[in-house]
């Protein structure tokens, strides 16, 4: 189905993990060799500065990142569409304490032209003072920050005394787009703070705060239990990300669901009534169809209806590929596509 | 080792369960089949009015149990020695807002008598106002409120418009050493909300918020996601507790713990330099050792000092028995200790 | 100066009334008879059903006010451009850590259609729940809904399980404008609770949450002083606001503000350089002026520059008029422009 | 009447000038000359290294000051009987998020070797990391931590990375027992920041957040706002400050209170029925009387019962002197006693 990448199940890899890691007693709390393991990793990934600490979940790994980044009386500039300020039922504001600043999306990204009024609330003391941008890479439309883009959020940060977090719930999908690798696409660029997704990319649960800032990294460990995510038997979730880091199987899932999401792109050229919204940069696609297709393309393959009726007569759906989404799978979709267009006539 | 339970790892049939629950796709947040049937498992337990929402570990589970039944002005009555209080690095604090008051310990468990003083603090706007009972059943002591003094707690709540919460971090040991039925030990005494762990008896990870009083049902969906809690693979989390549930595995595993316990509480008999501090009820022991016999004995099995020099030259051992503690473990244990002793002659 | 009505001084009757009530000792904390005085005259304003709670500020009651409306994982709908948004620094995401849903300001005034489509975030685990519809009356901009308008808020509230919340810091001039009584513009409304203004208005220091709901009272006293807003010479707050109803002195004062701003916009008919941006309803005028006539005139009688560089070579300034304000004072101010004018030609 | 010393009134000299600042506008928000000169004065108490920020009342001193000092994943230090942990009615564990750690009271003063066992805390990261160290200066029984004293906690504070925070409610009265000056008995000390009181000693209402420590400075004017105790009028609070500090106002009036104490508790060694609990060292007594002594003692002067039959038959009475009490006051006072005595025999 194409509801959700987290609709998926686990990669049998991680499964298999999951079980090795299963052998006899090991201490909590991440005191074990599989967690240590896993953090070496990360370090290999993003660099030798790089500090992770294993969380459950995506909005866990968000709120336990800002964290360490703002104070009550600062605040978190982010998309309107930000998955931070719209899909959190407000765990942010409660556990942060913090405002969060929207900014207009464009196509899921947000500009830094945008962030320049306010800079005149720094040291005004009515205003929450702006101290974090949240960038989600990719965003929520599935679009990406290029690095130069990413380069220039991160300068401006600097510039104005700003840390950068990024929301990778999607992070995979996005390094598998960028053909690069993290220490350059996010160290070097001076990124401060990573959520680092896994979830959405073949893990059972489990996700990464990756502190790259060293002077940040301290307060994290007693920050990630106050935020309720300290894993007890973390041997669990260091395993999944062992296994998931093993041979690159992370890009090579995150590749596949973006190259059945270009597939899906190019075979919709030949649907007219399927119109694209945007361009299709890693695995999700927005596009409009008829209303009276939704039901029945979802029951060959359910999808979410993100904005209903969205023009006349029609709507926009949000279909995301998965890692163990296949040819057969959008090739089936697009022939009831061909057959509703048939009965139409 | 015997560090603690959460340093053992999953029930093979747990382990099973999840392999099998890795088939295919299935809608996240809950709305997949298994979720459904873990909930109509937990009405089996505690009754038909009971509605359980599945969490990751024991500080989400207490902390959005208690979110439910406590405003930022109000006051949460736990023990001075709780995790509560002591172990949640002031995540209650913070998410809640509400001020804990703690009662003194006997033996792990606080008295209806020690919570009479604050009585007057009703209506008295200067003092946040009592709201909730949080009693650990067993305690952090592995001691068990009997069914007549937990009743004794629910009608003093009712008197005062009270809720009642039960963490049940290690609910399994409490239930199968009271040989009851938790319809019988907590809804019919009016038991409000329910922290039912899971991670210390042979699950992966998983908890689960058991809302007993329909009144307050609604609003969990919500609060669960508010509290960073809401697993995107649900399933995996059911299928542990479906799997933890069938022929009564979890009684089995924690009637075995407690045994062992009892078994090593017997074998200490013959040990005069090991003073147990109070009878064992379920799967923990309070040991006091020479200050001498800690570090070979943390060798053999390794376990946490609660106490360093509780007397002179002694200290307090916890000794935590897992669901897959067998005799050999302990009698090797006290093997060692016989050693100790000999050496010392 | 036009800068504030918070930058006039304290009526003479205040002052005096100040005097007065400072005779020997009173209980503190609102245990005197000034206080219960004090609540007898909001009762006679609002009707019997009313109950106030004194407070020191603008912030502390709306924050006080929403606290009785709002958990945290619920929402309360507000304009863009409200002070609670703007201009609180936070406190409200900090002390309700609730989420402020924003939505577009027309001429300050918010609509209903804006709420409908979160209304079905209504039972959507994801999303922060509904709850509070808060309205300045009279908005930041100086207009005012009418009672039709208001008594449409609170009918879509009750549909839909909301509470009314008005920000009230300058309800003064909303009811010196609209000609009425509380009891008809608020009270039998539906509207909940009030944040009933004094400040601005002739008063030292002292705003009042007047909770009309009565379902709600009970816990208002707790929460002030949670809020940090319970004065101990309480005494000292309700002499104001019993001078300030004697006679309806709130009513006067606020009726020669407004009367001052209408003279204001009336004489700026012959300035063509000035362009009122929108029809004067209460005490202040946003008025776009040159930008070379801002320093002079701010000589004249200091205000704020709302919106710099509105339009080319213009800006939008704020001009407020306090109770104290003559028509000397208007008059030199148009003086001032003309004098301007003339140096332009 | 002995109930507080903030059931007295204002001093003249303070309420002559607050009439005297009522003159025409000021810029809000502390822009204003009285609120510089206020805090050139605190300048000139303190050392030119201290900065303040005037507040409304003590509860909103306490928790500003701390909100610069403490995250809500760090801990504060007070005493179990502290006003803090007491009587905010939640405000810190609310407003900060952080964990209140209560020490036991040694006739109201703390103990370093009580937070000894605490220090294993740090960097644990199960635990609300230890922060602050909040004194009471004098307590809330009237007792005095001597400059070597309070040297010592700064001294501990300093090798431990902790802050030390003065609840000041009554530094007058302590600064007139100890006959020093501020600078030498906080700022020389090493005092980080100080709520200094002013309402319970002749304002009308008004308290300080003094910040010794520069490092910490820069953010407390928007946590002030954030903490809803900004001031729009803030020049009568201002003037209030000026007047107290003027010819040591507000250091005869403390000496005043404190000589009636020690009066007082003189004129009691001839009342064998009287025992007084605690030597007097400041403004306050608490003194063990018959209980049928209680009811006609309050009507000569009211008081509060601290411990109802704090031994059989008898209860603890709190006397509290306030600034406006005389000999005469006393007198009256203890000739009451003396009849009751007489009726007794």
């Amino acid at each position: 189905m194409f509801a959700s990448d987290n609709a998926s199940g686990v990669h049998p890899a991680i499964m298999a993990a999951l079980a090795d890691a299963n052998r006899g007693h090991a201490l909590g709390y991440g005191a074990d060799e599989l967690t240590a393991r896993a953090n070496r990793a990360f370090k290999q990934l993003f660099g030798d500065q790089a500090e992770s600490f294993l969380v459950y979940n995506g909005t866990g790994a968000n709120v336990i990142a800002l964290k360490g980044l703002v104070r009550s009386f600062e605040a978190v500039f982010c998309s309107a569409e930000s998955h931070l300020w719209i899909d959190e039922a407000g765990a942010p504001e409660q556990f942060l304490g913090a405002k969060l600043i929207t900014l207009p999306a464009h196509n899921g990204k947000i500009r830094i032209d945008d962030m320049r009024p306010r800079l005149g609330d720094i040291g005004f003391q009515h205003r929450s003072q702006p101290r974090v941008i949240s960038l989600a890479q990719c965003t929520e439309r599935g679009s990406v920050y290029r690095p130069d883009e990413l380069g220039a959020f991160c300068d401006f940060a600097r510039a104005h005394g700003f840390y950068v977090h990024i929301d990778g719930a999607r992070i995979h999908n996005a390094v598998a787009a960028l053909g690069g690798d993290c220490k350059r696409l996010f160290t070097e660029l001076g990124v401060d703070v990573v959520s680092f997704g896994g979830t959405k990319n073949g893990l059972m649960m489990g996700e990464a705060v990756v502190v790259l800032n060293p002077a940040l990294q301290a307060q994290y460990p007693v920050i990630r239990k106050h935020g309720m995510h300290l894993a007890s038997k973390m041997r669990f979730l260091a395993a999944q990300f062992l296994a998931y880091f093993e041979d690159d199987l992370w890009l090579h899932n995150a590749a596949q669901a973006n190259a059945m999401a270009a597939y899906l792109a190019e075979r919709l050229k030949a649907v007219p009534q399927a119109r694209l919204v945007a361009p299709v940069e890693t695995n999700m696609l927005f596009v409009e169809l008829p209303n009276d297709w939704l039901a029945p393309l979802q029951q060959q393959a359910y999808f979410h209806v993100w904005r209903a009726d969205s023009s006349p007569g029609r709507s926009e759906a949000r279909l995301v590929m998965s890692f163990d989404i296949e040819r057969a799978h959008v090739d089936a979709f697009v022939a009831r596509m061909g057959q509703l267009a048939a009965q139409e006539q």
